[in-house]
This record gives C-alpha cells, sequence and structure tokens, in this order.
C-alpha cells in the first residue's frame, strides 16, 4: 500500500487586501513569491476575512443606526449597538439570543453567532461582514487561479464557528470551488463487508480546518495549501454543507 | 518568516486488534514496520475502534435484553432493540429523539448520536462501544509510545460525530494526551493591535478532522502521525473540549 500522506502550507505573504483589489491576482502573487509550485488537485483553502475585503464587505460603523432591538440587546451585555444591529441586518432569524449570545441563521443558511461579523483583524471602527455568495466567490478565484497556473485546484473558503456542546472554535468551509463537500460511503462495504449506512464526511469541513493549524490568529497567514488529499473533480458549494432545516434538530 | 508547514501520514500496517492486546505495542510495530521516524512533538492520531477493541469494548448484541423504550423505539424506527439498549445505557442523559435519531450524551459528556455505539468496521452480531476513558487510554498510549520512541509524542484519540445545522460528519478528539485541546488567543493582539476576545481554537478537534482525510472509513487506516504542528507539552484532556451544561445553549 503506497503511503497516504497530506501536507498543509501555509501561504504567508499576501499582502493587506483593500475593496476593489484582484484577490486572485494578489493570491498568485503571494504563491509565486514563496515559490510554491501548483500540482494538479492542491485546494487552496482561504480565510473568509481577505475575500470580505476585497468585495467591500468592511463596514463603517459610523454608518450605522442601531434599531430598537439591537440598542436593548446591546445594552443589556455591553456590546456595540451598532455592531448588533449590523448582525441583525445580516440574519435570516434569530437561533438563540441567550447569556449574551446571539446565534443566527445567517442569510447565506450558515448558522453561527454574531452572523458572522467580525470585529477583530480589521481597522478601528470598523465591522467585517462575510462575502455575500461565497460560492460564487470561491468559484471565481478558481477559474482565476486555474487559468493563472494552468493545473486543476479546488478552492476552499472559511470562517472559524463555535460549536454547540464544545468549547472552542473550528474552522469551516463556507464556499466550495472544485471537489465534493461531502464524501459520501453509504453502500460501500467496511473491512467485515457490511454496508455501511450512515457515512457521510463533511471533508470540506475537515479541510477548513485542517488548513486552520497553519493559518493561526495572530499571525498573518489567510492561505494555505493542501496536497495530497484525493478527489474527484466537482463544482462542489458549501451550501452543500448545510442540513436542510426540515432534516434539523437544533434550529 | 519560515514555511509553515504540516504533514500527516497515514499508517496503515496496524494489525486487526483483539481484546487485551497490548495496543501500544502494535503501534509501535506498524510504525517501525512502515520505516516511519518519529520526531519530538508528533502527534499520532487513533481512531477510538483500535483503542476500544482493546479495551474489550466489543459487546454481543444476544446477550443484551432490551428495556420497554428501547423496544418501543427500535420498533418505530425500524432499528435492532439490543443495539437501542446499548444506546440508552452508554447514555447519561437523551438530548433528543426525534425523526428516529438519538442525540444523547454519553456518560463522558459528549454529545453524539447512538452514544458513540458502532456497528460498523465491527464482526455480524456485535457492536462496539466508544473507551470508557478515553484520557486515560490516550494517557497510557502516550506514556508506553513516549517510552518506545525515546521523543515527546502527544496523543489524540478520536470518533466521527455529526454535527447540528451542517451535514455530514466530522473527526473530533475525544482522548487527549500530551497537548492542550484548546488554543486560547484570548488577551493577544490581532494585526491591528487589537485585543482578540473570543478567539479559542479547538485545535485537538482540528487535528482529528485533519488525520480523518488520511484514514478514510472504508481504508484501513486507523493511526496517523502529523508533524510540525507547533505546540506546547501539556497533560491536556479531550475533556477539556466539552462544553460545561451551564454555558451551552443546545443541550
Amino acid at each position: 500500500m503506497p503511503r497516504l500522506e497530506l501536507s498543509i502550507t501555509g501561504i504567508h505573504s499576501l499582502q493587506e487586501v483593500a475593496k476593489g483589489d484582484d484577490l486572485a491576482e494578489l493570491i498568485a502573487l503571494a504563491i509565486r513569491s514563496e515559490k510554491l509550485d501548483l500540482l494538479p488537485k492542491d485546494i487552496i483553502v482561504i480565510t473568509h476575512k481577505v475575500v470580505s475585503k476585497a468585495e467591500g464587505r468592511l463596514v463603517q460603523l459610523e454608518t450605522i443606526i442601531p434599531s430598537c432591538l439591537a440598542e436593548e440587546w446591546a445594552k443589556l451585555h455591553n456590546k456595540d449597538p451598532r455592531v448588533v444591529e449590523l448582525i441583525l441586518r445580516q440574519s435570516h432569524r434569530i437561533v438563540r439570543m441567550e447569556k449574551g449570545i446571539l446565534i443566527t441563521e445567517t442569510k447565506h443558511g450558515f448558522v453561527c453567532a454574531n452572523a458572522g461579523v467580525d470585529c477583530s483583524n480589521v481597522p478601528k471602527g470598523m465591522a467585517l461582514l462575510l462575502p455575500k455568495n461565497p460560492d460564487l466567490s470561491a468559484r471565481q478565484l478558481r477559474d482565476s487561479l486555474v487559468k493563472e497556473f494552468g493545473v486543476s485546484l479546488a478552492i476552499i473558503i472559511t470562517d472559524t464557528f463555535g460549536r454547540p456542546w464544545r468549547d472552542g472554535q473550528v474552522n469551516f468551509a463556507i464556499g466550495v470551488a472544485g471537489l465534493e463537500g461531502l464524501r459520501d460511503y453509504r453502500g460501500e462495504e467496511d473491512t467485515f463487508g457490511r454496508k455501511l449506512e450512515a457515512s457521510v464526511i463533511a471533508v470540506a469541513d475537515e479541510l477548513a480546518a485542517a488548513a486552520e493549524l497553519v493559518m493561526g490568529k495572530t499571525q498573518r497567514i489567510p492561505l494555505a495549501c493542501i496536497r495530497g488529499f484525493d478527489f474527484q473533480e466537482q463544482d462542489g458549494s458549501g451550501q452543500s454543507l448545510i442540513r436542510p432545516l426540515k432534516d434539523d434538530l437544533f434550529r
């Protein structure tokens, strides 16, 4: 049996990204400046922050007028009412609003704290929203980078979310292009010849989690390249990882 | 900046494990037979199945007499009542019992489907329970393997769980020894000099997820070695990843 080995490389030389920048070009520059030769089926994992910044999703808080609900919640829990207002505007509905924690379903369908609105790693007085359509962003980046490097690639755009029941946050896939986010083993046989009944693995989330290990929070490593993961080329999507409401026991 | 690179190597030559086997010895054999030289701070990730098998956690279903509740639920949802009974016995309490899905809190505190009771990759007529004390198992394996190889190592024992809101399962850390499962960034400064407020990353879960990418479900790869992840040596524990009930909004 050949050795199964995966490598994850952090790419640190992406410059600070601003609205309107050609992110694919900046990513290509960073990859070239680190003399990283891309190979077919490399997976480029990108923290959503740089995507959001390029897409102009930084919001100046002074432009936001909070609603009554936002004012009240903010006062109660010592938050910035403008940030709370932004969270409510990004939300499709509220899942939990308890103990100062605001878990909502975003307009994309992600269930996470604060609708993904983020005030860390952004200039003072600003907040950063999730990309409007992370799958579209992933597809566009993939198209450009495949053209640029002449090899097949997959793209995963990520954000770190908390989880029920477990402490700590983990990186998740919110936008996917070029691979199927779920690997379905159902119907295949286990080592005892028994058909697997319930095994669907969220590989895009596992790839996102793996990439976070080289990204860190305080270092500026917004990109990683995962090599050696075998996958079938597919359009893929981050939306496919969202459990439909009707099957969900916790919304 | 030096390149940050992580490698994950699947270790496939572990023999089928049986009750009473010295698992550390079998793991050492597998590692040596693949000529994998361990380095300080390598992290050995182990699927719980081989730990459970070595610890005699395989149960013959014919020895299990189902309770009324187990019989009823099994009948309603076309399950094996003996497996349902085992799930109930392994549970501390029921979190959801709906649509044929049984989410419970295990005696260890893990919230997962079927209390981790598993009928795949085990002989017919049997079911496999989680290790009784995965942290203790991890500590014992670590002690033996550190002695055997003469380098510092960390151990993570894993299981794949489903998640609310998202489809597909992901590998999680249920037993940890030798590293802190949570990486706490609170108080550190982001790239804009702002103090991070809410950033605690569940690195043990991310390492578990990363390892699954080389393990697969149908191949027999119960072990992986992760190299290049920088961590401080600590006792660590999988229990530290469980959110206390009082802070949980979804139990």
